[in-house]
């Protein structure tokens, strides 16, 4: 049975992050997409593990070659994710969250892929802007283009499938698992073989 | 917010009602349907909580006068579910669910009514058998007339939603919980003015 692709998109500073990080860190064949990305890393970020750190050109290589499911500009730095890793990391039953930003989901959701949106809404923009301010890594105008920017993709929520208000962090992860789980449970997602096997039903199987 | 209508069905003895009533004691919001039976009450059961318990003539009337959303015969008994109790319950954002049998969630099914649709599978043929036996209140020749009858319903388990495996039942239990959970945080379920209001959005809000 193939893996579920679980799109996740937030404003900045709405705890995307964190949220889908511990996710994967507490549910078993849950794992946590790594991007390209041409932006240069955050004190501690580790290449290969938070992102593949790429310089411009090399990124531009891969969008030529078509191996981008989606990629796009956020605050003047290139994110893609890779159609191949992707692929393969579903075919083999595994579910993967990608935390991507509003541009990315919309490519992702044009082409057709079947995947789950989830968006993640802070509990106000007096919280967010809290937020953004404790993160201490960003200027007073980076901080106001972040919270413009923010209002920009929280517009495009209705796109999305789930919404979850990141006000507790334990309850929206709570509620994050519960989509995850909700999805292993689909239809979908059954083993027919093992119903049809296990209780002796006749007919096709597929 | 109109509360969403969950149908639960599974085999007689897979462990449906128990996994129904655990839930809604424990979940807020979420309230057990209680149908209407021409069906003996058994040791323990209270009229107007478990069923309501009438006979076979007034059951009919209200068929008559298109009372019931479903209604079934099973071994030998009849049961529905008011359509005016169920929507009385919804149009208050509550969430109801209705314990009921393949036959009855066809009904509602073909009626269109836009519910979320469960199916509980028992862990096996063996363990239905098991649990059949150890509720001591039927008859051999009774509980081999319910084992076939668990085939004919698991074999409609595709047209379900959702499919949960009820080994053990505090798995199941979150499981069901999971896909209430899901459904509450669905789009669908989303307080648009709320989200307008907050985030100062534009535009329509239906």
């Amino acid at each position: 049975m193939k893996g579920s692709i679980f799109i996740v998109s937030a404003p900045s500073g709405a705890g995307k992050t964190t949220l889908c990080r511990r996710l994967t860190d507490i549910v078993p064949r849950l794992v946590h997409s790594v991007s390209y990305t041409t932006r240069k890393p955050r004190e501690g970020e580790v290449d290969g593990k938070d992102y593949f750190f790429v310089d411009e050109d090399a990124f531009m290589r891969m969008v030529g070659s078509g191996e981008f499911l989606e990629w796009a500009e956020v605050h003047g730095n290139l994110y893609g994710t890779s159609r191949t890793k992707l692929f393969e990391i579903i075919q083999e039953g595994v579910d993967v969250i990608l935390d991507i930003d509003t541009q990315g989901a919309a490519q992702i959701r044009q082409r057709g892929v079947d995947a789950t949106f989830v968006f993640v809404l802070p509990p106000s923009l007096e919280a967010l802007s809290e937020r953004l301010r404790s993160r201490k890594t960003d200027s007073e105008q980076v901080i106001a283009r972040r919270l413009d920017r923010a209002r920009e993709e929280i517009s495009d929520y209705r796109l999305y499938d789930y919404v979850i208000v990141n006000d507790r962090l334990d309850v929206a992860l709570n509620e994050l698992g519960s989509v995850v789980q909700a999805k292993r449970l689909h239809i979908s997602r059954i083993d027919h073989g093992w119903v049809k096997q296990t209780f002796g039903l006749k007919g096709d199987v597929s």
